[in-house]
């Protein structure tokens, strides 16, 4: 078992006007993935609603803000106890058997136009033996040609951008495999979380976007940038793409400051608590079937 | 109330290996359109299943076909009572107030980058008093805007080639209608649907699409290519762009046929029931708050 | 020696308005390729003009001409004595050797955006040993991956299409090596002409686009398509890209028809006339130098 | 008479292979510009060499410098008599009278993908009277609709990108202007220079781009970014797009340090020379015909 406890700090200007946001920050709520504890707070204090989105589960906390500065401050600790299942056992699941919830991740989205990637994809994984080293081959290809360099793309950039011009950052890794394993009908999705163990000369601590992919009855996870181990991610938001998982979407004339992020491991083998490592096996947060 | 009477006829050739289907073209249910009756049917014989989404009530038919022909047929007869309000009295949705299943639909999806057209919308609309008559000013902005000219796009074309090309058929049209109205913080969907009255010389009936948006707390039709009256129109699915609501989708090596569509309507007024007409009204075929 | 015969014609109707035409389908003039008949007729006459262009020397006919049907018919025969070259001894030429009116064919142009390609061809080709043969893997490449299907691109399709989509016809297939190479700093431009011999299964005989790399002191001839032999190239334009050397350039309200090409080839062994047939050499049909 | 007086230095930093450059920043010789006294200098010295292209008479200067600090220092005096015209006076060139040379620039290039926006230029200018005050429209229409921000766009960018998003910086809404003349005929290109008299507010004097198009018989220039007065511009570079004329061009690895410009102007009325103020008048630095 994993257990993560990290700290996420974000910081606003808001103008004359008041300014509506829509947070997408609070660790997500699965058979293997248990919040021990969590906190949400917002200074000055305000009111917030949260609901959950049927398809993902995403927690989407809303709130409206006054003019002046506002800070919000989630804490929350995880207890992670992956679904692990030898890679070479995973099967791609045919048209016919995707769940009815899972089929819409087979389809292009705003970053991920899959539909002109098809005679690309089969090109280069078409031959490969169907099931999750296939998957594996995607995410391998899209690690060999693409480049992780700061500030190289922006919020517009997409999966076409990125297989021309090799070079992105974790968000736009995501979306080129996404968009390649949707190329093959094999449902992938947009994943936000915090990792725990990435390489310090990449920076501080800051979100992180990853893959999911839905193999035999569930969806695993892959990081097609190969700066963190899987098993140190704490997943937060998913959906098709980056635009349906912001960890903030403002509205209104808001001045952002960068997001301060702390996270730590509990390493305590004695009560069954290990550090995350890089594992041979397949590696799921999710219930089967579901998110 | 309108009745509306109608039959879709599918056809496809299917190569060696069993090919699977998505079909995407009951007849949506809402407390404004009933079906009254309705049949489907394969030829040759096949089991299907329906499954229904929780975002936005579409019915996905899905089937596996054997090698040879198969033919698809679809009758259904509808009841339609709009939902009809002055336009005038219908305001824009505060973020803070749009329901959570709702806010999906402002974020940019596949054909409709609605992040790239923040400056542009709010330019052209920014300065309008919000409400329906601003939506009405951005249905006219693109139909003023755009050629209707039938084979000027394809699959992959995008409200960015439509706002450049300024040529397209009725997706295109839409796909930029959306766009634009998200770049305002508008929720806006994409409709599909068959329609009662379009002029004659566009061709033969056919499939069609169209926008719904989010004013007031329901979703208002509007058509963008002013090709029908949005009283005369069968609403079928509803997504956020063509991506989501395919009437067909294939998977396999297979040949398809143009679709067959006929529609009559009930001009019985004794009965209350009359003949599609351009309306003064806004219309809605939603329920409140819901799809 | 190769000699080769062929006609082109073309046939326009005009609307109401006059309408100016500027073509560009007179054979190519270099010390490899002699025009020894020529004749260019419009039906109804009208008086045209001929201009050379200093960087290319292609010849551009401009004619004005009155609603009704213009037709033109060129009719030409050329004797063409490449210049052969064993592969193995043609280098690449150093930026600081490059001539100046050479130099411009490494910048982007409006189909070869080669400025977006620098990584991908760093990778792909980058450490392969410069030179001829290094040329040839990229004609290599862009032919395996990509389908020559007629009616897949319009005339909006550039290299990051074609990258992209992996399908297109011989404009295409030309667009995209020219901007691997110029992303390589390899000089490449556009070549417009007719082609004996290529496959009838491709169609009726018209125009064929390839490409021309600077390499050693002069340009050398490749087909991406791998459809012709370029030994039964009659060069017509050079430029950048397609934007710059259309064969027919229209401006006004013209309705244009298929144009109708024939070409023959001398079979004259005695004296010194064989059929083009696929060379181990590399073949040139320009200067040294110069164009 | 206007006379200006300027500097530019440059500074790379080379890494440990020689690196080429091509350098574009002499003074245009014109029959309007002429250059009193100029000097180029590098440090370390190195050799180099200079060529015109024929088409736009650009001075590119070639170097080979080693590896360690690079600095290029040019300093230049030039006395700029404008050919000046009253706007209403100044025709739209007919197609069938374009000379040769110009013709080119109505072609589409890399930034200015003018094929693509036909529809959108007749429909906003196709209805206003042929001559310089439609120039000028399309001039108002870009200035009005484009918001310059330093760092909005890259050099990726192109006029099909400003038209959708409406930022950029001088080097986009010249594109997007561009695009637009050559959208309808008229042929028009890309110049680079430095400016005397931009806003302070705008940072530091640097490079400027700004449009030329030809009109009557010569080239007039055009600023829609409306940050100088076309009268304080120093002609150096001319050519289809920002792709033809780079101030500088580098072939290996090498670092670049922003370019440190100043300019002053001579205030003599006494002699005839007088400060560049907004002038009623369009202005040429063309010779008849020519460049």
């Amino acid at each position: 078992m994993i257990q993560l406890s990290f700290t996420i700090a974000l910081k606003y200007e808001i103008a004359q006007q008041p300014a509506d946001f829509v947070f997408n920050i609070l660790a997500a709520r699965t058979p293997c993935q248990t919040v021990i504890s969590e906190n949400l707070s917002f200074e000055p204090a305000i009111p917030d609603g949260v609901h959950t989105d049927a398809v993902c589960g995403n927690f989407f906390t809303r709130v409206r803000a006054a003019p002046g500065t506002l800070q919000v401050r989630y804490e929350a600790t995880v207890d992670i106890d992956h679904h692990r299942e030898p890679p070479g056992m995973i099967e791609e699941v045919p048209i016919a058997n995707i769940p009815p919830d899972v089929l819409g991740f087979i389809y292009p989205s705003r970053y991920c136009q899959s539909d002109r990637l098809l005679r690309l994809a089969a090109r280069e994984f078409g031959h490969l033996r169907p099931g999750y080293w296939r998957v594996q081959a995607i995410r391998d290809w899209v690690m060999a040609r693409t480049a992780f360099t700061p500030g190289s793309s922006n919020t517009t950039t997409s999966a076409l951008d990125t297989i021309v011009e090799q070079v992105g950052v974790c968000r736009d890794f995501t979306h080129l495999m996404i968009a390649l394993c949707r190329a093959l009908n094999i449902p992938a999705r947009f994943v936000t979380g915090i990792d725990y163990g990435a390489a310090v000369e990449l920076g501080l601590p800051d979100f992180h976007a990853y893959v999911e992919v839905y193999l035999g009855n569930r969806w695993y996870s892959f990081d097609p940038t190969g700066i963190t181990a899987p098993m140190g991610l704490v997943r937060i938001g998913t959906g098709r793409d980056a635009a349906d998982v912001a960890f903030a979407t403002m509205f209104g004339a808001v001045r952002s400051f960068p997001p301060v992020i702390s996270i730590t491991a509990l390493d305590d083998p004695a009560n069954g608590y290990f550090l995350p490592t890089h594992s041979q096996n397949a590696l799921s947060s999710s219930a089967v079937g579901g998110y």
